[in-house]
C-alpha cells in the first residue's frame, strides 16, 4: 500500500504524486473496472466545487483545475488499464512564500516536515498543501460515477461554521441542489446567510473560523464493510481524516453516545417501510444513531457522519513564531487563504466517502460465492 | 493489505483469526524486529486489564487470556520470524446465545453479517465479538515494548462516563498507576468513585452506559506520520474506529475547533524549555491544541486523543426486533454483559495506539539516506 | 503485503507461522469466499501427498499433518471470516540437530539467516524448513476446490529425475490417477521404474538427485493475470520460486525460445475445435509454445510450467564447511532426508499454482462491470 | 499493492499507467528515501540503452525518452515525497497499426486483452506494448544509484543469441564499459560479432530470433532477502517474469540442477578470502552454484541468474490468425521492430533487478533492532 502513504484504496487504488509549487500533479487510479464510460467533463463539476476563487468565502488563487487524462479511457469508456491523470499548476507565485523558508508556520507542517525528512520544499505547502486534494476530488468523481450505477448517492453539506449550526433532521432529503444553492455549501438558506454573514466578519476580521461537515451516503446495501480491522467506520475516519485540517469524525449519534444510555441509544429493528431489492429479510432500524453501521457493516440505513474542521491557519496577523534556527520571531502568512475551510471542504468529504464506498463495493463482489 | 480486513499495520502487522465460541483465537504478528527480548511474561500485565471478571463493573465471563507463543521468539528474544500467539477459548456456553440464532440483536452486527455473507456464526458475536481485541492486546504489548526502547511512552484513562467527566489540564502527568487505582481506570480518584457509583446504579438499572476515553503518547519524536493520506493522524483514527462500540475520533482541540478562531487556535511555536535528544532545531509549541499532529505529522508534543464508546448494546431488557425472516418479535440477550464498556476499553485503545506508532517508527528508519 | 513476506497472495491471501521444531504451525486464510463446503477431510488428501514419510523415496519423518481448523468454517461452509489453521509439530527429535549449532550446512539457510538477524533458531530448518509447506499445501487445496467449481484442474507430475526424462507429449491428458499411481510421481509408468531405480541407487550412494517438475491448468478461461507487473507468468514464477530448492522457472516454450526463430516459435491462431462456455471469439492456437499465456494474460489455452528442483543439500556424507567462528571444520548432517525431492515437490507445486489461479480468478470478478 | 498490478515493490514501490498510442506514461515512485542527489541525468543513460533506434539492430521507432520530473526532487535531491515522472509519447503513427484492430497478432496480448476486459486499444500494443518499460526503466536508474551508495552494483549482458553463447566463466568481470562495447551488449567481442552477424541475417530474412540475458549483482550482503514468501530468488523471478516476452528464469545452476547430485551441486563454506565489511562471520563458499541465495536470502556471494527471451512475435511476414470475430485470415504485422529483443532487454533486466534489490535493502533496515 506504499509506506510513504501516497496510496489509498484496496480494489479501487489512488495514487497521487506532485506539490503544489512544482510543475503540477500526477494522479494514477488503479482497479478501476473496465467499461464504464467517462470522460473530462465527468470530473470537472466536483473539480470546480473544489476551486479557489469560487466567491469571496475562498482563497482568489487562480488554477484552471482541468485534468488531462492520459490513459486508461478509451474511445469514451474505462479500458481496464490505470486511469493517469495530470493536473497543471497554473498559478504559481512563489514570492508571496519566500519569508516562509526560514520561519516556521504556526498550524502548518512546515516543522514537522523539516523534522520528518531534514529539509522541504519551502515553497508554499509543498506535499503537504491541500492542493493534493484536487487529484482525491477527481478520484472521488469517477468512484461517484459507479455508485450511481449502484444505486448509491453521496452528498455533503455544512452543518456547523463557528456557533451556526443547520437544523437537519432527516439528512437524507439533502440534495446536491439544495448544497449548491449557496456559495457556503449549507442547504438550509437562512442558517447559509447566516454563516456566510459570520465568515465576511471573520474574514475583514483577519481571523478565520472553523466549523462542521456532515456527510451522507443513501442507497448503501447492507453488507459493506469488514468485520474486523476494515470497518466501514474505520475506513470512513482514515478517509475523512487524510484529509488537511480535519480534527475529529463521529458518525451516527457520535460523540453523544458518551452520556447514552444503552436502553436509549439502541435502533430497534422493525421491518422495512418498503420492500428493498436487497437479498434477505426486509428491515431497517426504527431510528438511525447507529449512522447505518452495526459491528463496522452497513446495515442498509443511510450512513451519515461528521467530520470537525479547524479554523485556516494561515491569517493576515501576525503570529508569534521560531526560526529555523530556533529564534523567536514573528511571522505574517501571505498569499490568500479562505478564511473558512468548510464550503471546499464539501467535494473533498464527498470524494474521500466515495472512494471508501466504491473500494468496499467491490470488495462484496468476492466476499461470496 | 487483505481485502477481508483480518490485517493491520503495514510494518508491524497483525494479523487475526477466530470467533468468540470456536476453539480460540490465532494472531500472527509479522515485521517485528529481531533481537527483542520477549516472553509470555510481557503480555500478561495488558491482557488482565483487558480481562473480563475483574470486578463487579465487568462481564463475569471467565477466561484464562493466556497466550501460547508459537513461534517467532527463539532463547528469549524475537527471531525474525513472524510470532505466531494462540489463545484458547476457555468458557464457551454456547446455550447462552440460542436464542440470537433467530432474532437480530438491536445494535450488534447479527444482521450485518448476515446481509454480507448470507449466514453467520450464530454462537455469540462470532468473528463480530469483541473477545477478538485479545489478540489486538498481546501484539499492542509486544508494540509497547518497542516504543519504550525509543522513550515513547503510552497512557489510556477513562475521561468521561455519562455526565461524568474528569478534569485532567494536563494528560502527560499521568501514569499507569493513577489509572490502574482503580477498577473504572479513571485516575482522578474523585471522580472514579462518582463513575463507579453510576455504572453500579446503570447495571442495577438493568441498562449501560457510553463514555469517552482519552489516550496520550509521550517521547513520539517529531517527524513520524506520512504527510498525504498515511497521516499520523487518519492511521490513529482508523485504529481507533476499528474497536467496537468506537463512534467517534478526535485529537487535540478535536470537534471544539469547529466554534474556535484561528488566532485562537493556532499552537506558536516557541524555543523548546528543555533541550531534545532528537535531531533539528530546538522547539515545541506553547500550547497543544493540535494534540501533537501538524499536517498529519508528530510535533514532537504530546500526542492527546480521546475516543467515544457507546453504552453496551447487550442489555438485560426485552428490547424490540425482527426475526430471520423479518417478522416483529422481543428478544432479552443473555450472558454476562459489560453496563460500561469504558474500563476494558483503555488496554484495547492503548494498544491500537502503540500498533500505529511503532509502525511509523519503523518506516521512519527507511524515509531518510 | 507484509515486509517480512509471510503473506501470499492478495485478494485470497495465505499468512502463515511456525519453525520446524516449535510447537507448529499457524495458517490464516483471509479472503476466501463464504459459502464454500469445508471439511479437514478436503485437506488431508494434498497434504498425505506432501507428507514425509511415504515411502522409501522420502524421509521418513514421522508427522501426523493433520490440522485443526479453528475458525472460518461454520456448519460446514466457509463463513467468511479467515480460516485459521492449526499444525502441531510431532515429531520433534532436536538431539539430531544440535551439531547445525556451531557449523553451517552447505545448501541450506543457516549462514545466511544468521547474516540477516544475527542470530538463528537452529533446532533443523528453522523458519526455512520445508515444514512449513504444510501450510500452503492446505491452502492449495481449499483453492484448488474453488478452482474445481470454475472448471479449472491443476495437476503436476515428475517430468524428470537426473538424466531420466518423462516423454510426454500432451500434458493435459495426465490425471491425478495417472501421477498417483507411482510414488515418484511420473504419470509414464516405465519412466517412473527407472526414475525409482536412480533415486534407490542415489540413496544408497549416500547422495542426492535433482529434477524438474511439470504443472498443468487446464479449463483456465481466457483473461486472468494483469498486463504489467502482475502478469500471470510472474506471479507463478514467483510462487515457486518462493518454495525450497526451486532453481528455476519457465513455461510453454520455455528456455528453448532462446535458440527459435519467431516465425517458427509464434502459436498462430485458429477457430475453436470445439465451441468454448467463454464469452467473446471462439479460438484457440494451433500449439502452446506460449503455455497457455500472452502478455502474461492466459489465453485460454493449457497452461504449462517447469520447475528445476535441485538434489537435497543434506546428504549422508562429510561435507566440508565453517564454524560460527569462521574455522574450517567438516559436518556430516543428521536426521532422515529425501534423496529426492521431486516426489513430494508434486503437490507443492500444485498448491502454489492453485493459489496463483484462485487469486486472479477473484480478481477478474471486479475487473470488468 | 494493486489488484489491477500496476504497481511494483513493497518499500520502494513503482506505479505505471500509460499506454503506447496514447499521450505518454505517467511514473510515480514511492519510498525513495529523502537527500538522495538527483537530476534528470541521472536517468538517461539507461534510458538511452533502452531506447529504440539504437542500431539496426533494433526498431527504428522515435522517441525522445527523456523524462519530466514533476515531483519528489527539490533542489537537487530527493525529498520523500513521491517522484512523479513523465514521459511524452513522441512519435504516434497509429495508422501503422490500423490492420490490428480486427486481426489477432500471433504472439501478441492482443486476444488475451479483449478476452479480459471485452475490449482494448488496439492502437499498438496498448496497455502490453514495452514502451511502459521506459518508467521501469527510469525507476531502476534511481535504485541503481541507491545501491551504488550501498556499494552494489548490477551488470546485465547478452549471453546468447539463437546457438550463440557467450562463454563467461566468472560474471563478475565484466563491467558496463565491456557491456556497451557493441551494440548488441554482449561483453565477448568475438561473440558479440557473431551475434551481430546472426541478426543482421535473421533480420534481412524477415524473421526474430531469441537468446538469454545474464545479470549479475555483485557488492550484495549477506542477509537480503525473506524466508519464505518473499525470498530474493522468488521477487527477482517476479520481477524479470514481469516483463515482456520472458518464457524463463533461472538462478546459479538453474535448470542444470536437474542433472546434478547433491554432493557435486552443494557450494561448500570455505573462510572469506578477504575479510568483508560485513559484520558477522567472514566466510564464503568455494563454488557458486546456488547463485548468491540460499534459502532465498544473499549469501553475499555474487547474484547470477538468466533470462529466456523469445523471439520477437512480430515479424515482417505473412501469418495465419483470425479476426475478432473468429474468421481465419493472414496478417502482415506492420512497423519497425526488433529482430532480437535482447539488446535492449539488457537495461529492462538491470532495472528490475535493481528495483529488487533496492526494496530487499530497504527491508533490511527495518529487520533488526
Amino acid at each position: 500500500m506504499g509506506m510513504a502513504g501516497n496510496t489509498f484504496g484496496k480494489l479501487f487504488r489512488v495514487t497521487t504524486a506532485g506539490v503544489s509549487h512544482g510543475p503540477g500533479y500526477l494522479c494514477i487510479i488503479d482497479g478501476c473496472p473496465a467499461g464504464l464510460e467517462l470522460s473530462v467533463e465527468d470530473l470537472l463539476p466536483d473539480l470546480r466545487r473544489r476551486r479557489p476563487g469560487q466567491s469571496l468565502l475562498t482563497t482568489q488563487r487562480d488554477e484552471a483545475d482541468i485534468p488531462e487524462i492520459w490513459s486508461g479511457v478509451f474511445e469514451g469508456r474505462t479500458d481496464g488499464t490505470p486511469i493517469g491523470l495530470l493536473f497543471r499548476n497554473a498559478d504559481q507565485r512563489s514570492t508571496d512564500y519566500s519569508d516562509i523558508r526560514e520561519k516556521y508556520r504556526p498550524g502548518h507542517a512546515d516543522y514537522t516536515f523539516d523534522a520528518k525528512y531534514g529539509f522541504r520544499d519551502y515553497r508554499g505547502g509543498g506535499r503537504s498543501s491541500a492542493r493534493e486534494t484536487v487529484c482525491r476530488v477527481a478520484a472521488g468523481a469517477i468512484a461517484k460515477k459507479l455508485l450511481v450505477r449502484a444505486g448509491i448517492r453521496v452528498v455533503g453539506y455544512v452543518k456547523q461554521v463557528g456557533p451556526v449550526v443547520a437544523d437537519i433532521p432527516d439528512p437524507t432529503v439533502i440534495t446536491l441542489e439544495h448544497v449548491e444553492a449557496t456559495p457556503v455549501r449549507c442547504p438550509i438558506p437562512e442558517t447559509a446567510q447566516q454563516m456566510i454573514a459570520l465568515i465576511d466578519m471573520v474574514r475583514k476580521d483577519r481571523d478565520s473560523i472553523g466549523g462542521i461537515c456532515e456527510l451522507v451516503a443513501t442507497g448503501v446495501p447492507p453488507g459493506l464493510g469488514e468485520p474486523v480491522f476494515d470497518k466501514l467506520k474505520a475506513d470512513l475516519g482514515k478517509a475523512m481524516l487524510s484529509l488537511p485540517a480535519v480534527l475529529g469524525f463521529e458518525y451516527g449519534a457520535g460523540f453523544a453516545v458518551a452520556t447514552a444510555r444503552g436502553s436509549a441509544n439502541n435502533d430497534v429493528f422493525v421491518p422495512a417501510a418498503t420492500p428493498r431489492a436487497t437479498s434477505g429479510v426486509n428491515l431497517q432500524t426504527e431510528t438511525n444513531r447507529h449512522g447505518g453501521m452495526l459491528g463496522g457493516i452497513s446495515s442498509g440505513m443511510p450512513i451519515v457522519c461528521r467530520v470537525a474542521i479547524k479554523p485556516t491557519s494561515s491569517i493576515p496577523r501576525a503570529q508569534r513564531t521560531v526560526t529555523r534556527t530556533g529564534e523567536p520571531t514573528e511571522i505574517l502568512v501571505k498569499g490568500r487563504h479562505d478564511p473558512c475551510l468548510l464550503p471546499r471542504f464539501v467535494p473533498m468529504g464527498e470524494a474521500m466517502m466515495a472512494l471508501v464506498l466504491i473500494d468496499h463495493l467491490l470488495r462484496a463482489k468476492v466476499s461470496r460465492l
